[in-house]
């Protein structure tokens, strides 16, 4: 078997990284780590549509603002979120007059994004990228499941989307700054699942997997990590993956953990299985992981980007739900 | 200002290609140029949806028999449709077992696969990938404007979506086959249409400034190239290029064409302005071009992909619509 990871020889560096959440976010227990949070939840827009763009625009412009950059000092934007057609990305960055790569990978974004934009920057094919993506309860909900208004009651495993985006800028940089030292693209997975308040039971076998590959190929073992994050698995998924990983040998410690399990008090915050969305491993990396980096004397990361494939339509199809997971290994030096 | 024509060192090739299309498709003057044709609108599946997952399935499958490849040999497979959450490509082409790498750029995700793929195969980051696109007419038409049956009175700027794939296989190859030189990626222009049945005139600015943007730094003329060719823009959105081009300095000549005007014969099959969706470009490209690359002594292409980067919400809430157009520029020695 050739080795798929790919490692990344010019260290691509996080110059900086900003999150910006709403209230719920806020209050949860990683709400000190967020560079900005809003208590309406139309962001001052007047639509819940037009609340995510805004949310995705504030946080590219923070971690612009950050890094010390002006907008026409990006080579390239890459960004998509959960809503048809990308609508809150390409509504949220119209204005940039930048390049723009607009990707697809459901809750998995965040890292699809590291991971494209990592490498464009490792080779030299672009100079600085600024990667963005983003979710939104609202816009979420009425999308994939039902009508806010109709106020359903959501079942033990069901998620809630996180109201949030988080940006990074890429690009090479100091060397006390972290970067991305290896990459390994996710492959599809369709395990029969068609429960959509079930994600995190469709995303496990997807984040296995990848997890199974990396660490079959690596030198590292998972105790190596200062964390093994996935996006947004939620409990069920979270206890899913650690159990599919065991099957195959690979045991998963206390290192591992989920954006999901981590953004919200599931015992307060009534909020069922965890977080979810492109906004969930987005805010949690650009917020949390990103300041314990500075802060915490983090040097190793692996963060495994998840994403539900599915669309409203193919529920009403009938269809399962296909699952992709993409790994990004974050380091510091 | 700095170049932002990316030059490509390594020359990624196009090792082969393969075009999928239906009746209407066949039975324009590229007919003869696809490699498969199918007369059941549902290409044997039960829904619209499932039949372009079928049609992109049978693309990537088809280029890769032409290759001499088998599956397990692709290291990533770049892929994006335009119905919701890119359905089309993820359940086509979930048995592959290759990572995965989901993109959207509406009609403009032919180009854009080719623009991301060229780019990771040049700096080694993959030793070959597949780059899959697809659209159909009856899934677009439902989702975009109105229920099939309904059978609406269609405007003359109306496009008629290409229900077709197209596939290509990039990596390292022959000296004889064609590859990427360059490559540009588009920005997002909204010029404030809002006609979702003139996708033509809300993509011709984004096609205009990245032709502008290639010419105003390229050592080359359009008179250089076979043909400069964009992806969907129809008679209307053709013409309203050459004047905002024209106004710029830059006139194209014969050589311009438009992938929406090519694939069909605008007088006798009733299509109003042209062709569209993400397979228009792709069948044009991997089924036209590449034979011309072939057997007609092509030795430089521009390819535009163009998209409109709307969504239903987006029309229905009353957005304009925001579009983008890459730049490809496949070359042969």
């Amino acid at each position: 078997m050739h080795k798929e990871i790919i490692t990344l020889k010019n260290k691509p560096r996080i110059l900086s990284s900003a999150s910006v959440v709403g209230k719920k976010e806020r209050e949860g227990p990683l709400g000190a780590y967020f560079d900005l949070t809003e208590d309406d939840i139309k962001f001052g827009q007047k639509t819940y549509e037009a609340a995510e763009s805004e949310c995705q625009r504030l946080a590219l412009n923070m971690a612009l603002h950050k890094a010390g950059l002006r907008h026409d000092e990006l080579s390239v934007v890459i960004s998509g979120d959960l809503i048809n057609q990308c609508t809150s990305s390409t509504y949220g960055l119209i204005d940039l007059d930048v390049p723009y790569l607009g990707i697809f990978g459901a809750c998995s974004t965040c890292a699809e994004g590291l991971l494209i934009g990592s490498m464009l920057i490792d080779g030299g094919y672009f100079y600085r990228a600024g990667i963005a993506t983003s979710s939104h309860f609202c816009t979420a909900e009425r999308q994939f499941r039902t009508p806010i208004e109709y106020g359903g009651q959501r079942t033990p495993t069901a998620q809630w989307t996180v109201t949030g985006s988080g940006a990074f800028i890429l690009g090479q940089g100091e060397e006390c700054l972290p970067y991305i030292d290896e990459v390994l693209p996710g492959k599809v997975f369709d395990k029969g699942i068609k429960d959509a308040a079930n994600m995190g039971a469709a995303m496990a076998p997807a984040a296995a997997d990848t997890l199974l590959r990396f660490f079959s190929q690596s030198d590292m073992k998972p105790s190596d990590f200062n964390l093994i994050v996935t996006g947004d698995l939620g409990v069920e998924g979270l206890s899913i993956t650690r159990e599919l990983t065991k099957l195959d040998g690979l045991v998963l410690g206390p290192e591992y953990d989920d954006c999901g399990c981590l953004v919200y008090d599931r015992q307060k915050q009534d909020v069922h299985a965890g977080g979810s969305g492109c906004g969930c491993s987005a805010v949690v990396t650009a917020g949390y992981i990103m300041d314990r980096f500075k802060n915490g004397g983090y040097k190793n990361v692996l963060l495994l980007g998840t994403g539900a494939l599915m669309s409203p339509m193919t529920i009403q199809q009938g269809n399962s739900i296909a699952a992709v997971a993409h790994l990004v290994h974050i380091k510091a030096d």
